[in-house]
């Protein structure tokens, strides 16, 4: 279930019930379709309630693991700008998300399987450590959820420290730098152009447990999860081209939670 | 556990939880000291995810039993203003508001015990079919949850009607029309004056089953439970004072739902 | 400038700015194109201060007016559910939602020029006598703003009594009852279907200020302007052949407002 | 209109209108008996519509300068957490504001007079250059409104350069550090206790232009308004105390801006 020399498992996982009202985003179904795990938008920087019971049915039916993507309460920033929220208030918003969800997640017969912040929650907690910790007490205190992040953040750190199981990501589109972090959105090689290129990151990634930094080194990772982004243009027909090359070359496509 | 000329139990319920970040509305903790049943507003039209934290922590910690006390979103008008939701996506914010209370009780050990619209929902639920099966199918998507609501609304026919436990509530503080309803807000004399008013009738209602409308007439009713405002001047007295006569007269306050 | 025997001119309008933060709805850009009036989401239903203030570069630059598009607070329900506001506050909401346009207008040297409804705040003004006056006492504490609607509604019989210019508008893509109104949209044949229908139905407005009603009676109506949907399959095509067929026919399409 | 060795008129400005909904902040008319500049919040941490309606009514008819008090849109945190908002859309947040604020205040025959951030924006405009600048383009984009903040800080610095009144303030009930900063709330003595304190610190402030560091220095500032808390205990006794001390000094109290 984890990359590295001999993988034969990988999760693949993607951002998913993040219209609101009448509006939409993404193509749920399609990815639906390809990914292992749903990252469902819980209401604070998407996700209506009639939204969030229908992805989960879907997923339920799929088979495909219902994550918490829990945000800040930001709707008008997409959760995509950093709030310099106190960490206990924080902590009892990702617990309202998840609590939210689970009620649709057990509607559809699963459950809320783990746990990852999005947008500017996800970056902030790579290195806030307060705001991690505030992210894993309140997963915490849901029950025992599984957290999904960034290898090496603060996150991932206090997820092991309190006895939720760490699950590795990485980025199916996204460039890397030398020293294994994303390279930032302001620069502009900063996501992978093209299916070819986003193909072959995921499996390096998956046969072999490397990545190719921008400036060409070979970064040795262990990722147990691999992100495809669903609202960027040509995001469906990547996700299908990574799930069929993956296919191909006998790595098998698993969630990282049991069923 | 219900009134009537022999009865021996009361449950005593109040909102609760109804601030929003900053602002405060009612004293929860005095409350917390007389009431059996607490109400406990769900973000739609009050209460944030550390308020209800607090609530369900004090609840739980006092034996008294937590309720969803489910709303239309809106903020704005404190829940008060009638929405012509649709039901399927009305029955979808019932449910995600029990969830999301719902973790909050679990973290404190207990559990969401039943189910109360607020406002302008409570009495959209009288007669507004939908919308009061719409109520009851978010408390059963969520499990069997008893439903709190006036006695004879279509809320309550709908909660016997899918498996859930009516529980049938009169005002301690409101007059009621010679046909057993609600006085209108818009008249003069809806609201009971005084303690000594206050008290009397939930007296009546627990010793003889009886409330005596405006008009004189004396109307037999059975209820299960007798909601305290807690948001008008002096309730928190009318309060301690409803639960005092009734120790005096013999009649055990408890939860209308097991521990 | 109104509809009639020998109608020469007549205004298109259309609802524009519908997004949210992330969310985009419509395409703005090709209706600003055809349209001569520009009803623009001022922030309870849809438009975020980004969309509107670009929005209102847009046509001024193009020379369409600009309209305060206002609605109930709900953005989940896209303002498209009845919310039964008190009258006193909806008129506060309605001129909050001008000025704040207004200063989007300013800045882009034009001005709010005219006040539209949108949804169910639309619908509720042709008969809802008390919410009709709030919408126009909101225009009306702005300035003297005329007032956009349904022909023989609440809302330009209080727009009229208040000295606000009333402007009648039809809807080019909606079938008529007998009765002049619309038929709802629960019916199936409330929508016309295809091109031609909308372009024969607003031409036979504009030339002879006609309208053929689903049972075929031919009813005699005069309007000021006529609504272009933006938000439905095909919407920009319709706009574009009506305003073409008029161009055609002789037909000056122009503002109902001076610049 | 000035503070220095020979001041004889000072400003006072207060927070008002910090309600929403049901909710109360404050005792708003006892304020506007005491201040000369009402900072009215609008809508986006506080300030529901009829609020600012009745607030602006009020500081009309008393002559209180109506002053836009905007903030970043986060109702949930009443403002008070920084969000790293896009610096374009901040200024365009800002200009919404500040129109809908106008309306109410030229419907009840004043004008928005000035702007001051409010809460974590006022922290961040001190230092966040983008963010001053953005607060500013919004004031700019509407028209030439002077812009009230701390001595020194980036907000009145890019205030000057637009060409708009930098407008400077201290505080009655704050301590400052020696370089004339506040003493960050984090710490124990950050707010000064009992009126005593607060009247001495605004009357040797209006007399001799000094203020007092914890340390003991004495430190030589101008400022053109003092800024009177009203959501703390005791905050409407501060406030006439520090009134009625300046009237007994001979000290004139009076609006920075012209009616």
């Amino acid at each position: 279930m984890t990359t590295g020399p001999n993988t034969r498992s990988l999760d693949l996982n993607s951002d998913l019930g993040e219209g609101f009202g009448i509006w939409r985003l993404g193509d749920d179904e399609a990815l639906l379709g390809v990914v292992t795990s749903a990252n469902v938008a819980c209401g604070f920087h998407a996700g209506d309630p009639s939204t969030m019971r229908e992805v989960c049915r879907r997923a339920a039916s799929a088979g495909v693991a219902v994550g918490a993507q829990v945000s800040y309460r930001d709707l008008a920033g997409f959760g995509r700008r950093f709030i310099d929220a106190d960490p206990a208030e924080l902590a009892d918003e990702v617990l309202y998300q998840i609590g939210a969800l689970d009620a649709f997640a057990k509607a559809a017969g699963t459950r809320v399987a783990y746990v990852k912040p999005h947008g500017a929650l996800y970056n902030a907690t790579v290195h806030h450590d307060a705001q991690a910790r505030a992210v894993v007490d309140g997963a915490r205190a849901f029950g025992d959820l599984p957290v999904l992040g960034l290898p090496g953040s603060r996150l991932l750190h206090h997820a092991e420290r309190a006895g939720l199981r760490p699950v590795r990501e990485a980025f199916a589109d996204r460039a890397y730098t030398p020293d294994a972090t994303l390279v930032p959105r302001s620069q502009p090689n900063a996501v992978l152009i093209g299916t070819d290129a986003v193909v072959a990151q995921v499996l390096r990634l998956a046969e072999r447990g490397e990545l190719v930094a921008v400036d060409g080194a070979v970064l040795t990772v262990e990722v147990d999860s691999v992100c495809l982004h669903g609202d960027t243009p040509g995001a469906v027909e990547h996700a299908r081209a990574v799930r069929a090359a993956l296919a191909d070359a006998g790595v098998a496509v698993a969630r990282f939670v049991a069923e």
